[in-house]
């Protein structure tokens, strides 16, 4: 189930569509973003989420690899002018749904630029 | 051949052995630090490898995936009193040596941190 789920997911953050990633979510998900050391947790990804995916320009996975019980995306992105370079992990649940989303990115000028967007982004 | 290299890998790098992390790289490895867009490459590792090191503290792995020709190793660490997540992206070349590396860490307060640290332990 968790093929099905990790196609979805990529399908809907490369088209930036945020009622498709929210669907591969469980109730419970926890996101671990590249920029804070909180995650953000449960309801409020409905309202993130859309924002969140706006900061980044012409993302797209480059490569998938499997764990036990989780997958890793790693993908290519813009954020404004600046290049970068990350990875998705998701673990699933017995329903095929993503539990926790940690998502790590570089370089450094790439991560202080999400951090900005992120920012203004959230007190839109 | 991959599955010794990334044992000796992993051992290496937890213990802080800096030879035993460079037997594992081809003479022609590219590393993509986490911090700056230019890669380290070639022959220059060979100091700088020692010295990056010294910045992480408690560094152990906690997870291994498998892609096409290449593994991502989960790490958590310290970099001063800064927690910090991530991965080791590694592809390998016939003789089983890693031919790249890619390190990418969360969340951004670490990698400010470990930004500063390798720009001092480079300038040593």
């Amino acid at each position: 189930m968790s093929e099905k789920t990790t196609a979805a997911f990529r399908k809907a953050v490369e088209a930036g569509d945020a009622e498709g990633v929210l669907a591969t979510f469980a109730a419970d998900v926890t996101f671990n973003n590249p920029v804070t050391f909180r995650p953000f947790e449960g309801e409020v990804l409905t309202s993130v989420v859309p924002r969140l995916l706006e900061v980044w320009q012409d993302l797209h996975y480059t490569a998938e690899l499997q764990g036990d019980g989780f997958v890793g995306l790693v993908f290519e992105a813009r954020v404004g002018h600046r290049y970068a370079n990350g990875i998705d992990l998701l673990p699933f649940n017995d329903e095929g749904l993503i539990t926790e989303i940690t998502v790590k990115v570089r370089p450094l000028t790439a991560l202080q630029a999400l951090g900005e967007e992120m920012q203004a982004a959230l007190a839109r």
